[in-house]
């Protein structure tokens, strides 16, 4: 892979390739692959954690980074176009790590430069390393990809983790139990996607401790108040998708809770001491995914 | 130490130690013992000068830094917790370095992760590397921490670095003369605590050359318009305790001046090059101190 | 040169000996001659592109850089002074590169401190780094800098760059064709330096093939809304001055066209791929100048 955009454009043996070297990567972080190279993050749209967690993996791997956190202070704020501010920092950096409020700009990105590309997020529609590091997670806690049941909850409409998470295992035959508001509902287009895949799902709007019972994989995402239109749905819908220690109940001993982060009040703080909840753990594979994929894109193969 | 938190939890030799060590490294700043180290610089709240500090001090040791300048920039705009985003850049991070607008959130936030957290600053509370810089401009500039006279001038009642100052040299028998408004006195809490531990002072609201004439360290501090009530009472005394060279004539051959930094206006331009000027010097110094206090935390006693 | 503060201040052979410098950085701008020093960027106006250029030269030449890159989150916001900033940065880092909306802030700045002061920019002002990579632009390209015909159009009454550009070249027999709407006309001040320094020099409204076919160097520039008074002139002359492909269709084939940056819409997007097209290379070029130009201020002379 030169760049990564997308989700959609890894295969499977991508997605393997990139699992394997992240465990390399966990076993031992600091390792000096980026000497002498430098990575720039362009966030034309804030986000610390994605930033703090690419920046860590360039400087585990002695790399540098130049960039910028907020495009307040860019030169975008001058006019300029994305096309030129790539094309400049291009003959700066080895590689650019870019997150845009834009859907497609990392892929235009992609077109006017010879630098890698890694999207950091575009918008509301792709983040591919973050469903690169779900996958990981649940490799290292399932033992393997294949034959799992995902029970998913919260915003299914909006949530482009969730989106990324169903392309991204539609190679390894999961099992989905979509677990959503009726508003905030899976679209259309990923129950097609399904389908025409072969992915077996199921739908319902209760968060009940009988279908968590089911979950290999419990994935929670948030449910954002701004993604209603009428107020007194949000009201009542609220608390009905919270995370409690009720409802894991009859949870499998195997299973993991996943969540893309950053939690607002979805999981009860008291589920944080739960032996089922792996979302900081999760967060940490994001270091390793990411030094895996840099390696990826700027293709060093090293083993030492 | 495992985390620097406040300056009460240090007692004699944990600040004799850190000074000891800070004279090692301005001896010699540039010392690798950071290799392979990341540090992460979390400023809820902008402090430019303190993170410069600091991020010099993690650099010139040859650590690596990641963080952030603005709570603006951080994910903490979403409504994550400050218990959130501790643990998951605990995860990136060996040590972490913050600032925060409220009191507590570094004792909170050591209680919420084992990785060291330094506290760059909680809201009026505390802002331990302040003191221990100040410390040792003292111990630098008079030989000793002992037995020495400190006149302090200016918002003793709002002033978090004139209370870190006291409890910091409480082990070391100083007497203080508090120089203030009386709406900026010194408070009854704190005078309490000389009582307490046995520090002898005295108070007044006149800044004069005699009352400099007794100072083996003048520790001028900033009095800020919007701290008062009554505008009329900020008219009438802002003008009162700037320092000027008049004020300084009887003044030790060896008194120095000290100043936590940002000085405004109440310090005049022309005392800069008077020998008894220190406080640039003293913000040299935090330079070394922080290292110290950096690898005190991270447990690295090396001497080479 | 200690310092870099205005491009007036450099002799015919300072600029050559930074232009022969940077040559040797565009062979390999990857050396070590920066290991164990640290370079502070402070950004009071936000400016990307500079500074990620300025960031680049440090890392890749193994030094650390410290900074901030917006004044809102610096001190200076708490009321201090240009001088107390620059001294206390003084302490912790080894080279200064600022950049200030004030006229005279480098060199206000060079005169409170020993550590050597690169001017990135000052107000309306001065902004050296840019005129060195432009005059190496000239010379990579041209493979002279003497005798050459420079068209230069748009903003000539603001435009800080062309000021620049014309001091600049004064030591190497330029011949200057100012093309500009009659509001941005050069300056009186300007016209009387070429007419004293006895550069030749024409000044024409009309943006034209002919006149273009005369350059050796096309170098534009940004025509902005905000520096007319009068919102209908503007509009009279916002198209005149955009450069397309009809109007290189007479150009010589050495010709190159330069442009400061950022570019918004004066040169349209079709011109890219014409080979005359220069000013992302002439970008690129500012890395090199810059490595050479942080050398030279810090005395670094190394071959290897």
């Amino acid at each position: 892979m030169k760049n990564l955009i997308s989700i959609e454009q890894c295969t499977a043996g991508d997605i393997l390739k990139i699992l394997h070297r992240a465990a390399h990567f966990e076993a031992q972080p600091n390792r000096n692959y980026l000497d002498g190279l430098v990575a720039a993050t362009l966030f034309f749209e804030p986000s610390t954690r994605t930033r703090l967690s690419f920046e860590t993996a360039v400087v585990r791997l002695g790399g540098r980074v130049i960039g910028f956190s907020d495009a307040r202070t860019s030169s975008s704020t001058k006019g300029e176009t994305l096309k030129d501010t790539i094309k400049i920092v291009s003959n700066y950096a080895d590689v650019i790590i870019m997150r845009h409020y834009l859907e497609g700009a990392a892929k235009y990105a992609a077109e006017v430069t010879e630098r890698p590309i890694v999207n950091a997020g575009d918008g509301a529609h792709q983040h591919p390393s973050q469903t690169l590091l779900d996958l990981y997670s649940v490799k290292k806690t399932q033992g393997k990809l294949e034959d799992l049941t995902f029970v998913v909850v919260g915003d299914l409409r909006f949530g482009r983790t969730v989106h990324s998470l169903i392309e991204g295992m539609s190679h390894f035959r999961p099992h989905f139990i979509f677990v959503a508001p009726e508003s905030l509902a899976l679209p259309e287009e990923y129950r097609r996607y399904c389908i025409d895949k072969g992915i077996s799902f199921e739908e319902t709007t209760d968060f009940t401790p009988n279908v968590v019972a089911r979950a290999d994989i419990l994935y929670m995402t948030r449910v954002q108040q701004e993604r209603f239109t009428d107020p007194e749905e949000y009201e009542a819908v609220k608390d009905v998708y919270v995370l409690n220690l009720d409802l894991l109940r009859d949870a499998k001993p195997t299973m993991k809770i996943l969540h893309p982060l950053p939690r607002v009040n979805e999981i009860a703080q008291e589920v944080d001491t739960h032996p089922a909840a792996y979302y900081f753990s999760q967060a940490q594979n994001g270091l390793y995914v990411r030094q895996a994929i840099l390696c990826e894109v700027l293709g060093i193969d090293r083993e030492d």
